[in-house]
């Protein structure tokens, strides 16, 4: 079944939304990085053991992409997921094998004074790996809708 | 020419780098969103005309991940780019055929207390599309290595 869209209107802090998982292996951990983010701890196991992580280790805009991938997928928001700015973390590495999933939870809403059409909402995701440890937070401010005026009055 | 390595004592406020540049295509646009941002307004050119962005824009996270790779690519900082978090935003849309550069700029450079071999050096970078305009801001908290002493000693 298809959630329902939620509108401004209907989010409130303390909403939680969960994501499916996805498990990156290492040739997607190397594709991404010899496209976006070409250094050697992300695009070399063995040269990787000498580097700060220890070994071969995502880059965190994989991780972040990923995240992104999992919240679409999950977010019943109306008008999709469309993020002003974030603040984002990577608390540990992220290495082959690990199977990502998301956790988000509105912490904030508020209607926009200019436009009547529309808020902001902040909302944070934890991506947790399958131990349970955070691999990834942020904060996203979102741009969501209003419900439609014809919608309200039906 | 190689740039010399940049270790956390080279590096000082105000210092700038700038990168080359890339031109994003709808192609790409297209072939990032479907992987990692499967919405409308990032993958249609006809829909995304009755989006918030009144035509196809690119992906948030494609744009940061353009941006890392310019930033790998122009950085002379030893160790390479290691970012334990950051604070993004993206004030306006980027469009298929807009050429992206940065200019990075180094905020604050602190030695770490507990980890003799390295600091943390805070760094603005903004990506500004052919207009000039700001297309993302980003400011990272940056892992770098201290000069080995056995370099300092010769």
């Amino acid at each position: 079944m298809t959630p329902a869209k939620l509108y401004l209107e209907d989010l409130h802090p303390g909403q939680t939304f969960e994501s499916g998982s996805h498990t990156l292996t290492a040739a997607e951990i190397k594709e991404f990085a010899a496209r976006f983010d070409p250094q050697f701890f992300h695009l070399d196991e063995e040269a990787a053991k000498d580097s700060l992580f220890g070994g071969l280790a995502s880059s965190g805009w994989n991780v972040a992409a990923i995240t992104m991938r999992l919240m679409v997928e999950a977010s019943p928001i109306a008008g999709g997921l469309i993020g002003a700015g974030a603040e984002i973390a990577w608390p540990r590495p992220t290495r082959p094998g690990d199977t990502l999933r998301v956790v988000m939870e509105v912490l904030d809403v508020t209607p926009s004074r200019s436009r009547p059409d529309r808020g902001m909402a902040l909302v944070q995701s934890k991506t947790f790996n399958q131990h349970g440890e955070i691999a990834q937070t942020m904060t996203s401010r979102m741009v969501v809708p209003r419900r439609p005026i014809a919608e309200t009055e039906k």
